[in-house]
């Protein structure tokens, strides 16, 4: 059998928002690698080899992966959301443009996902409806003033922000100054959503103004993703127990001053 | 029965890429909302009206969708992509905040898709694999200046960028100017991916470099997604036939001159 890997999507957690061409795929395959929380959303079943690994093991997953498909494999990498956004295909293709030469012949697809962004901003209305910038807040694959560069630079602009990878514990600090440089450009009342583990059982969602987050970024963790407004963002307040809708409007003024 | 209004995105075109939550939420509608080809895409059933509209009447369809649901409809009004982007989101919380307050104690839900850019992303590798930002190219809701002050502030900052609305027959000319306003930014090799029609039966991908497009821009239609790389995007020759493959590498180099 001619050997294929798959870079599949899981989406953020729940099973109805796993595609059915991602669930094709992993019917058909005979290896899943991933890391071990997303390994674990792929069913046990007869003919399937399930290869779990840490978090930061992506290169050696990645060809640990391309190894099994080149040897005729039928070979599944797994990510959370979507793959193509701060996730495994972005490894992949760099193991394959450093390995032999025979990876570039595998059949390789990447199948998209319900990425954690756009179901975040799902849960709280439309964050995300008028132009926006997705960012990892990470300083382990780049320098933090590159980080702070871009994010001031996108928030300047009247982008929206969609911030992968808020923080960590070997990470505390950087989502608290990326939200300080941003109460010097966006007005204090801007909301800010901390939307933690969404579509799963322990989902926790919550809308703070800019303020309010830059003084409690330990409300978010790993699990979080973080989505700031703009000056244009609207916030329909519903009363009786409803939670407030937050929206981007489809039309934008003239350039800020 | 308590009326509902459900706000789903149906993926770029492929069956495989509906949600399960989509398709279960459209089963249980008794009216559906949306432009005519979204609308095309929900079967007909008994205990179904289907309410197809134009293009231009996104706030007008909002209401009917809310006045529907408000009379005690389990309704559905559907986009094609994520509904949260560049879609119908916006509008129907647009209509809401402007509308009557009983509109607020709506139940309404957004259900995610699988959005076009991500879609066209995972067509050629992984090309907003890192850093990216999501704008709109039409001037029709905000000024030009604008639109080009955030192309040149993006792509400035290293963000890839995903163009929505990058061409129509009454705004010909505003892609090939910020494709050329692009070309005084980024390397003039830099990967831009014209992805039409993502994975319908008329699907066009082609990848050319950033000078290319510049003196190319009428072969996008509105159709077409447009992804444009950085100065770091990575392009793998293949050989034999193959179409290469585009990637944003993890790891990005200090802050650019």
């Amino acid at each position: 059998m001619k050997g294929a890997l798959y870079v599949i999507g899981l989406g953020p957690g729940d099973a109805g928002l796993v595609t059915p061409e991602a669930s094709a795929a992993l019917a058909r395959c005979t290896d899943v690698f991933g890391y071990f929380p997303y390994v674990a959303r792929v069913p046990e079943r007869p003919g399937l080899t399930r290869h779990a690994s840490d978090n930061r093991e992506e290169i050696a997953r990645a060809r640990a992966a391309l190894v099994c498909a080149a040897s005729g494999g039928r070979v599944a990498v797994v990510s959370g959301g979507d793959p193509g956004v701060f996730a495994m295909a972005s490894a992949v293709f760099e193991a394959v443009e450093s390995g032999p030469a025979e990876w570039r012949a595998l059949d390789i697809q990447v199948l998209p996902g319900i990425s954690a962004m756009l179901a975040a901003a799902a849960r709280v209305g439309a964050p995300l409806g008028h132009d926006f910038a997705v960012l990892s807040l990470s300083d382990n694959l780049k320098p933090w003033d590159l980080v702070l560069h871009r994010v001031r630079a996108a928030a300047s602009a009247g982008f929206a922000l969609a911030l992968y990878n808020p923080i960590s514990r070997v990470r505390p600090w950087q989502l608290g100054a990326a939200l300080m440089a941003l109460t010097e450009i966006l007005p204090s009342e801007t909301p800010v959503i901390f939307a933690s583990a969404v579509t799963r059982p322990d989902e926790r969602i919550e809308v703070l103004t800019l303020t309010e987050a830059a003084g409690a970024p330990e409300r978010a963790d790993m699990r979080t993703m973080v989505i700031i407004g703009t000056a244009e963002t609207r916030r329909i307040a519903r009363g009786n127990g409803h939670s407030d809708w937050i929206y981007a409007p489809r039309s934008v003024g003239p350039l800020p001053a």
